[in-house]
C-alpha cells in the first residue's frame, strides 16, 4: 500500500493516512476512510476493520514527524509559466515549475510565483508580491504589494522537553475571483487542504488570515485584523480595524465585528459585537455606561 | 467640455466632476465649482447655476464606477530615471515612466518605483521597498525594507446586493523631509488629492496610514499603530505602541496617546489620552484603580 | 587615542566612548572601562581617573550625534559570498561585501543578504527576505517571505526644539538555530551589541521585536504581537495573538501572555497573565466575572 498524504479523520481517503489527538474526534475514528491511523494503543478497538493502527503514545508529536515526509522542497527551479494572451510581465517575475497564467494577467516587478501556482485572468499583483507552490488565484484579483500568500501556517507539535517539531503545512491556498488583499498582508497555507478566501472578499493592510481559515463572500476585513486556525466567516462578515478571533470559531453571515473587538467564541451572524471578550456592542455600551456611572458615584 | 478627474464639492475645479452622497455636505453644494455632480434628484435644486446635476439614486456607488475612469494603468513599461549627481542606484531597481530622483540618493536591490515618483536629494530606500506611481519624497528620508507607500486606499462602494465595488484611489501620498519610516509599514495613496506625512514624523515597523490622512511635523508613531482614514494629526503628536485612531478625526499638537489605547473621537492637544475609548489618561488610571477597589470590596 | 564605538557604561571597552543620561545608571560610573563618557558637569567627579569626560548638556542628544560616527554605510556594492558546499542560491539574490554561507543554505528570489552576513548550515531563506548587514542566522533556520532582520531600531534623541535627532543603531541581530520566522515579521537591530532570538523560538507573522530584544529558547511568539526595546524573555515564553510588553521588562521562563494581553511591568515565570495592564489571567477572569455580577445588579 502507498500512502499519498495526510489529512483528517473526516476527509482522509484510502490512500491518506490520518491521526487522532483529541478524544472530540472519536466520533470520527470509526468512520474514517483512511488507510492508517495514528492513535493511542487505547483506541485501537474503535478503528473500523482494514484500517492500519500505528500506535504512538504522542499521535500528534508522531504527526508532526510525517508531515515531514510529504513536504513540498523550496528550491530555486525555474521554468516559463504556460500563460494565456495579453499578459504584462515583468522581466524581473521569478516563476517556479508549473504555474498556469490566464489572460490579461500582469505581474509587477520582483513578484514571485511558486512550483504548481495558477492565476486566473484579469488578476494584478502589484510589485514584491510573493505566491508560495501551489496557490490558485482567481480572475480579477488585485494583490497588492508585499502580499505574502501561502507560508507556512504557525504549527508546532511540543516535545516531552518542551522543544517545538514543525508540522509540515502540506495544503495550499485558494483565492476566489475579485478578492483584493492590501499591502503586507499575509494569508498561510493550510496543515491539510486549504485556507479559502471566497469571491468578493476585500482585505486591507496587514492583516493576518491564518491557516485553514475559510473567509466567505464578500467579507471586509479591515487592518490589522487577524483570524487564528481554522476560524470560519459566512459572508459579509465584517472584521473591524484591529479586531481578531481565536481560532477554530464560526462567525455569521452578517456579522459586524467593532474595531478592536476580541471574538473568543462563536457568534451568530447578523449582529454587531464588540469589546474583549466580544459581546453583543449594544450590550458593550450598555455595560461601558454603566461602569462609567459606577465609577463617578463610588 | 472635458473632465480630468474626480474631488470633493470644495475642491473640485470647473474641470473636475465632484457628488454629493451624505447630507452633511449640502452647505458645500451651493458654492461648488464643479463642472459636474452626482447627486440625488432632491438636491439638484441647490446646485449653482451652470454646474451640470448627474442624476444618480446612489451616487456613492457611481462614484465608484466614475473613479474607474480616471484610475492609473499599472503596467511594466519602464524608462530611465532622471536622476541627480552621485546617486547609487542597484541594478536590480525596476523604474516606471517619468521618475525623478534628486542628488545623493541611494536605492538598493529590489525596490520598485513606480510611474512618475519624484525623490528628493539624500534620501535612501533600503532593499525591497515600493513606491506606487506619483509618490513623493522629500530629502533626507530613510525608508527601511518592505515599506509600501501609495497601495490603493481601502474603499468601497456596496451595491444593493451587498457586493463591494472599488472606488479607485486616484491621489498619492505626498512625503516631506526628514521623515523616517520602519519596516513593512504602509501608508495608502489617497482617494482624491495627497495622504500626507510632514516633515521630520518617524514612523517604526508595522504602522499603518491609511488613504487621506495628514499627519503632522516631528510626529512619533510606534510599532503597530494603525491610523483610519482621512484622519489628521497636528504636529509633535506621538501613537504609542498599537495604539489606534478610527477614521476622520483631529487629534492635536503634542497630544501623546498611550500604548493600545484606541481613539475613537477627535482629542485636543497637549494632553495624555489613554484606554479604549481613549479618555485623558490620569482619569483612565483613576477610573481603573477606583475599578479594582470595587471589585476588591465586592 | 583611537574610538572605534559606543557602547553603554557596564560594556563600553577602552577604546570606546559611553554616556551617562539617567541617574539611575550613576553606580556603573565609577567602575566603567569606557576611552570617554558624554557627561553632564555634575557628574564628572565621579569618573574613574584615566577616563575622559565630554561634557555636554544633554548627553542623550549629544550620543546621538556620536552614533553618526560610527554608523554603517549603506551602499549598492556587492560581492560573491563565501558558501559551503550543497547550496541553492537564486540568481535574483543581492549580496553585500563578506558574506559567508554555511553548507546547504537555500536563498530564493528577491532576498536581499546585506554586508557581513552570516548564515549557518541548513538555512532557508524564502523569496524577499532582507537580511541588514551583520546579522547572524544560525543552523535549520526558516525565514518566511517578506521577514525583514536588522533594520535600525526606532531610537530617537529630542531637540530643545521639539525636532527628533536619529540614534544610530550600530549593533546587529543574532539569531541562534532553528528558529522559525513568519511572513513579514521584522526584528529590530539593536543600538548597541545585539537583538538576540535564541535557540528554537518560532515567530508567527506580522510580529515585531525591537531592538535589543533578548529572546530565550523555545518561546512562541504568536502573530500580531509586539515587544517594545530591551525586553527579555526567559526560555519556552509564549506570547499569545496580538498582544505586547513595553521595553525593559523581564519575562520570566514558562509565562504564557493569553491573546491581546499587554505588559507593563516584569513578570516571574510559570504562570499564566492576561489582561492590560497584564495580571495573573485566574485573577484576570475573576475581576472580569465580579465586574459582570455588578453590572447585572446594578
Amino acid at each position: 500500500m502507498d500512502i499519498y498524504g495526510i489529512h483528517t479523520l473526516d476527509v482522509a481517503t484510502s490512500s491518506q493516512l490520518s491521526f487522532i489527538n483529541s478524544e472530540k474526534y472519536l466520533d470520527s475514528l470509526s468512520s474514517t476512510k483512511a488507510a492508517a491511523v495514528l492513535i493511542e494503543s487505547k483506541y485501537i478497538h474503535l478503528l473500523p476493520e482494514g484500517v492500519i493502527a500505528l500506535v504512538s503514545d504522542n499521535p500528534h508529536h508522531t504527526l508532526a514527524l510525517a508531515t515531514k515526509l510529504f513536504k513540498h522542497q523550496p528550491s530555486t527551479k525555474t521554468e516559463m509559466p504556460y500563460k494565456g494572451i495579453d499578459c504584462d510581465i515583468d522581466d524581473s517575475v521569478s516563476f517556479g515549475v508549473g504555474v498556469s497564467l490566464g489572460e490579461r494577467v500582469t505581474i509587477m516587478a520582483g513578484c514571485y510565483v511558486g512550483d504548481g501556482v495558477s492565476i486566473a485572468s484579469d488578476t494584478i499583483l502589484y510589485p514584491n508580491v510573493v505566491l508560495y507552490h501551489h496557490t490558485v488565484i482567481g480572475s480579477e484579483c488585485i494583490l497588492h504589494s508585499g502580499v505574502v500568500i501561502g507560508a507556512d501556517g504557525y504549527g508546532f507539535a511540543p516535545t516531552a522537553e518542551g522543544k517545538h517539531t514543525k508540522i509540515y503545512q502540506n495544503g495550499n491556498v485558494v483565492i476566489e475571483g475579485a478578492v483584493e488583499i492590501g499591502a503586507n498582508s499575509t494569508v498561510d497555507r493550510a496543515v491539510f487542504g486549504s485556507t479559502i478566501i471566497r469571491r468578493g472578499t476585500k482585505i486591507d493592510n496587514l492583516v493576518q488570515v491564518a491557516h485553514n481559515c475559510d473567509i466567505g463572500e464578500d467579507c471586509l476585513l479591515v487592518c490589522q485584523t487577524a483570524l487564528a486556525g481554522s476560524t470560519k466567516l459566512g459572508n459579509s462578515v465584517t472584521m473591524s480595524g484591529q479586531s481578531g478571533a481565536t481560532g477554530h470559531l464560526k462567525i455569521g453571515s452578517h456579522a459586524v465585528i467593532a474595531s478592536r473587538a476580541g471574538v473568543t467564541k462563536s457568534l451568530e451572524g447578523g449582529k454587531v459585537y464588540g469589546g474583549f471578550p466580544a459581546i453583543e456592542h449594544r450590550v458593550w455600551l450598555r455595560m461601558q455606561a454603566k461602569l462609567a456611572g459606577l465609577l463617578k458615584r463610588k
